[in-house]
């Protein structure tokens, strides 16, 4: 079919929302449906595929429980959150780049002293992991508040756990007066994504890895700058060209170095954009 | 920030789906990457919208049960499942227009003889519906099998009335020699679509109707014929055009007349067109 045919009814689409009273809304929802018409006609989708990903979009959202968040995962594989993320990232050179949320995060994890054990029996070799926080001029950022987390050598999240009544490789932590931090936990490995849902069926058909490399998360607030969501990679892992949610930046990859006495060593350093106080950029949907 | 930033992302996601063994998906996938990357850079997307659009389409999947389908909902609120109808309409003149399927039809209907009530105890005003079912060259289309559904009085279709055990206003029935069909039911109202539901709460903040103009669906199978899904819609309804899915054409039009003896007759026939046999062209997911 033509586009002649179809572009009247992507026009009446259009005209329909030109009453939304929010112009935002209203510009965010002309734009989705230009570009979903773009698409359906660009691929001249056929009927039975558009079975398909009602089906598809229905199950994905039918996967998604208080502890799983499969609709992120979509997005993190189609590279939406990643772009979103580098569409929101004007910072000035030198500070930390951002990265995906990710759909393991929990708003509300345990607070721990600075250079606490925060692996809290999470199976994994040991790991030592500090740094300071800084604010893009240099200055230390005292008592910059770090949320972490990270899976275990299973692969998993405490979240992803049944049973667990606790959190493990996870914590909240402050930066001492000069703006380092310290604390123990394992060493991250790399894993792979859920495969037992749609996103990993999507992934499979499409001989996509699934597998992430290995990182550890972190969500850095200090007062008076923008907070920053990000991961630090570890550097040589063989799947860091291909990381399913496309997180990877090459600022973001570090070393994990072992210690004559048996542990490992991550050193990393945190710098912060000033910015007049903001709510958190980014947290799962409720 | 500048699309000299974020599209080499775009740029790495569709690599990503290269080595996509089936051709199709490949291109599906890699059309749906790039769209819905360019849709994020137009609008900017912040990262609290991307937040509202997970939660947003979490829910949708959510609110799907087995007689609720809330994404073919968001489809046809967004002109998307008109647009797929339309691009896969290529028909000769004089074929009977298709129309979307809507979230309420049922595969298993009970089937009736030709001339029978199928309203079944539904409420409303008593109506016959009538007409012929042929092939685009004139031919009658002897014993083709329509399946028919529409809403009652209430505005609700049977699968919406909680614990109804039978069908009520829907059922299949075969046309008889002379592609002739006849049936009782009840006149077809106009009626919101479910507004309870996070598409429901899309109009109502874009300030769009949720009322459909009255109509009854037809699915029609007849072999060595394309299945054609569409609706007949009432003549001057006052929704006829604000349909929230956009489902009206104008042939699709039918007046419903009061007969003398206080009833409502419908005539309307419908014209097929030929084609190898193949499987329905849609069906609700599994």
């Amino acid at each position: 079919m033509s586009p002649r045919e179809s572009e009247p009814l992507t026009r009446e689409a259009l005209e329909r929302f030109a009453h939304t009273p929010d112009a935002r809304l209203k510009q965010v929802m002309q734009s989705l449906v230009r570009h979903l018409h773009d698409f359906a006609r660009d691929v001249q989708l056929t009927e039975a595929e558009w079975v398909q990903a009602i089906g598809f979009l229905t199950e994905t959202g039918q996967t998604c429980t208080p502890s799983r968040q499969e609709f992120i995962l979509l997005s993190d594989v189609l590279g939406l959150s990643m772009q979103t993320v580098v569409l929101n990232q004007a910072r000035p050179a030198g500070c930390t780049e951002s990265t995906v949320l990710g759909p393991f995060h929990v708003r509300e994890a345990p607070l721990y002293e600075n250079g606490a054990d925060i692996a809290n029996g999470a199976a994994g070799r040991p790991c030592t992991v500090r740094g300071q926080v800084r604010s893009v001029d240099g200055r230390p950022l005292a008592g910059a508040l770090l949320d972490v987390w990270q899976a275990d050598a299973d692969g998993e999240y405490d979240v992803q756990k049944p049973g667990l009544a606790q959190a493990q490789a996870r914590g909240k932590l402050h930066a001492d007066a000069d703006g380092r931090f310290e604390f123990r936990t394992i060493v991250a490995e790399s894993y792979p994504i859920p495969t037992d849902g749609p996103v990993g069926r999507l992934l499979a058909a499409t001989r996509r890895s699934s597998w992430r490399p290995a990182h550890l998360h972190f969500w850095i607030e200090a007062e008076g700058h923008e907070t920053l969501v990000t991961h630090v990679f570890r550097r040589g892992d063989p799947h860091i060209a291909t990381d399913p949610v496309f997180g990877v930046r090459q600022s973001l990859m570090a070393d994990w170095r072992e210690q004559p006495d048996g542990t490992t060593l991550l050193e990393y350093d945190f710098v912060l954009n000033p910015t007049v106080p903001n709510p958190p950029l980014r947290e799962e949907p409720a």
